[in-house]
C-alpha cells in the first residue's frame, strides 16, 4: 500500500495506541476547521431578522460551547493529548440558508491541535442544532473539516478552497 | 413569521434560556442519527484488507468515544438536560469510500434524546477522525444527521431517506 | 446545643457523609440564590454604555457559564447528590455599580436543589469577574445566598429582602 | 473613557474571546483569594466546641473542593486557559461568627492563575455553605475576592487590607 | 459453554454495547466493595501513633475522593449507564499493616451500583496510595472486590468472608 | 521514626497539602504498573476460545478507558497535579485464569507520573471487571501497583520482580 501512510494510532498488531510525542519539538502550531450548518431559508431568514435577540444569542451560545469543548478535546476523543491551547476563537455567521462556523486554535506543544480546531466547530454546530431544533427538524451538519494546520514537523498544510455561509 | 416556530431556547428579549421540563411527562424517548466519514478509497480499501488489525481498531474505537460522549451530552452542549439513558449503541460500517455511523438512544424521561444522538454520531466520527488523520488530511465530516426521533407530546418524526455508506 | 441542629453531612464520629435520599419522596423542589458582583461605578458606566458589545457579552457568558456549573453541582461539591434537572435559569442585572445574578432551579427529585442555585450564581460571578477583571482588579463578588426554597419535607424557606443591583 | 482600560475577553464587535497567550512569556505566577462565609455566632460556636469532629470535617471537606476546583477552572470559566498548576493551598479558619478561606495558587506559565485562586475559595466556600445548611438556612457568602497578584507583565498588585475571620 | 454466562457487554459479533436497561423496573439496589492498600507495618505504624494529623488526613481525603468518584462512574467506565445515587459511603480502617476501604451506595433505579461501589473503593485505595507513597514506594492495593449486591432481577448475592485491616 | 519518610502531603498541623512543583525541573519521567484482574479458568478459557469476538473486546475496551482515565488522574485523585502526558500506552494480556495489565506513562514536567499509571490499570481493570460481571460475580482485581519509575530527583526505582498473567 504504497501511497497511503500508516494509522498512528493502531499498531501493527492491531493495538490501538497513543502517539508518543515526549521526543517531538516544541514549536508554535495553529490549526484552522469549518463546519456548516444547513438552516434551510426560512429559518435562516428569521435568525437575521430578529438580529441580536435571535440570532445573536444562538451564534454567542455556539461560540462558547466550541471553545469550551475544545478545552477538553482530550477527554472525548480517546487518543488525543492534553494541549494547554493559547488561544481558541470562532467566528459564526449567518448567510441565506445556513450558519458557516470557523476555529482557530494556537498552542506552543508538542504535537498538533487540528483535533481541537475539529472539536470546537463541531460541537458548536452541535449548539446551533440544539437550539434551533424546535423550529426545524430537518437541520443538516454538513462538511466538518481541516481548513489548515501549521507547525510541527509536517509543516503547513492548506485545503483548497474555503466553503461560504450560503 | 407563520412558518417557522419559536425558538424554544431564546426568551422574547433575547436572552438564552432551558426549557423547563419540570411538567412535562416521563415516558419512553428514543432517536437516532447518523454521520458519514468521508475517507476516500484509497484509505477506505487499506481500513477494509487490514481488516481486524485496523478496521476493527478504528471503528470500536469510534463506537466507545460516542457512547461515553453521548453520556456526557449536557456537560458540551449548555442547554441540555441532564438524562439518565437507558442505552445507547452505536453501529459503524466501512463503505468503499466512507465509514457511515448511526446511533440509537433510549431513555424514560422528560425530555427527549435527540441531541445525545447527534453528540454520539459527531464524537465518533471525530474519533475516526482522529483516528485516520495522519494517513490522509483530507478526510471530511459530512452530515450529521437526525433519522428519527420518538416519544414525547410531538411524537415520532422520521427522515426521508438515510444515507448508505458508500 | 439547643438551637443549632447537627450538621448532616458529619457523622458523630466526625465522619463526612451523604445524605442517604433513598427513602425521601419525589416531588417537586426549587431554588432561588442571588450573587452581587460589586464592579465600581466606572465600570458598571462604561458596560452601560458600550450595550450589546460589552454588557451583552459579559451578561450572556455569565449566564452560559452559571447554568453549565448548576448541571455539574456535583462534580465539584463533595456530598451533593446528582440531581437531574427541570430548568436552570439565570437573570443578570446590570446597576450603577454592580451586576446582580439570580438563579432559580427546578427538579423533581428526592432532595432540594438549594447548592444547585448556590453554584449557578457563584460561576456566573466568577465569569463577570473574570471578563471585568483586565478593566479593574478590585471587583469583589459580594453576597452569594439563597434567597429561597420550596418542596420536601422542610417546605418553603424565604429570605427576608433581597438585594438589588445598585 | 480614558480611566477604564478594555475588556480584553470582548472584541471591538461585542463577540466574547480568549485573550491569546501564545507570545506571552513563560514566568512565575502567583495569585491569592479570600473569601468569608458568615456561619453566625451559634453556629460558629457549635464548630468550634465539637473541634475536630465537626470543625475538621467541615473545613477539610471545604479545602479538599477548592484544591480541586481550582484544577478544572477552565471547565467551568468559558474564557479560562487549561494552566498546568504548580500548587494549590487553601487556608481554612474559624472565627467567632465566619470562616475565612485564603487560597494561594502558583504557576509557570504564560498566563496568570487569578481565576484559580478566585475559584478554589468560591468552591471552598460553597462546601462549607452545604455541610452546614442543615444548621442554619442563612448562611451567606460574602466577599469573594482577589487579595494579590505577582508575576507577568504587570507585575505585581496587592488589595489594601484583608479580611480577618471574625 | 454451559457453565458461564454470556457477557452481556458483547454482541454475537464481537460489538461491544451498552445494557438496554429501558425496560427493567426501578427498584432499591444496593452494592457494598471492598479494597485493601498494603502499607507496611512502619508505614501503618507511623499513621497510628500522628493520630488524627497524618492518619485522619489520610483516610478523609480518600474517603471524599471516593465518594466523589463513584458519582463519575460513568464518565470512566465506558459501558455503565449513569445513575442518580441516594448515597455513597465509605469507612476507612487502619490496621496493624493494612488500610481497608469498604464503600455502600445505594440507588432506586434500572440498573444495580456494583460498579460505582467498585470505583469508590478503587478511586479511596489509589488516594491512599498517593498520599502514603512518599514514604514508601512498594504500597500495594490489593483485593478490590465485590462484597454485596441487594435487588433486582437477580436478587441478592454475597461473598463468602470479608477481608479485615491486618 | 528514623526508617520512615515524611508524608509529603499532609503538613505538620494535619493539612491536606499539593506538593508545590513550582521550583523542580522540567526532565523527563515516566512510571509503569500492574493490575492482575483474577477472572477464574472458566472465565478465562471462554474469552480465549471466542477470540476476537469477546477477548478482544474486553480488553481492547479496557485499554481505551485506561487511557482515558490516565489523562483525567488530577480530576480524580486530590493531590495529583495536572501533568500533559507525552504517551499512554496499556498492554492487557489473557493468561489461564486473569488479565494483566501493564501501562506506561510519560511526560516531561516538573514532577512524576507514579499516579498516572496506576490509575490507568485501576480503572481498565474495572472495565474488564464490569464487562465480564455479568458471567461471574466473584472477579477480583489483584495487585494494583507500581513497577517501575524514571526520572525526577528521586531517579529510576524499580519493583522486584512483576506477576505474570497466570
Amino acid at each position: 500500500m504504497p501511497d497511503i501512510p500508516e494509522l498512528s494510532h493502531v499498531s501493527a498488531e492491531g493495538r490501538i495506541r497513543m502517539v508518543d510525542v515526549g521526543h517531538k519539538q516544541v514549536t508554535e502550531r495553529t490549526a484552522r476547521a469549518e463546519a456548516i450548518v444547513r438552516l434551510g431559508a426560512p429559518l435562516a431568514d428569521r435568525l437575521k431578522r430578529t438580529g441580536s435577540v435571535e440570532k445573536g444569542s444562538v451564534l454567542e451560545a455556539a461560540r462558547i460551547a466550541g471553545i469550551m469543548a475544545a478545552k477538553r478535546t482530550s477527554d472525548l476523543i480517546p487518543l488525543c493529548h492534553q494541549i494547554p491551547l493559547s488561544v481558541v476563537d470562532i467566528e459564526a455567521d449567518l448567510g441565506s440558508d445556513s450558519v458557516r462556523l470557523e476555529s482557530f486554535v494556537r498552542c506552543h506543544h508538542t504535537t498538533g491541535v487540528e483535533m481541537e480546531a475539529m472539536t470546537a466547530v463541531a460541537v458548536a454546530a452541535l449548539t446551533v442544532y440544539d437550539m434551533c431544533k424546535a423550529a426545524s427538524k430537518g437541520i443538516t451538519i454538513e462538511c466538518v473539516r481541516l481548513l489548515e494546520k501549521t507547525g510541527g514537523k509536517s509543516g503547513t498544510w492548506r485545503l483548497d478552497g474555503k466553503a461560504t455561509a450560503s
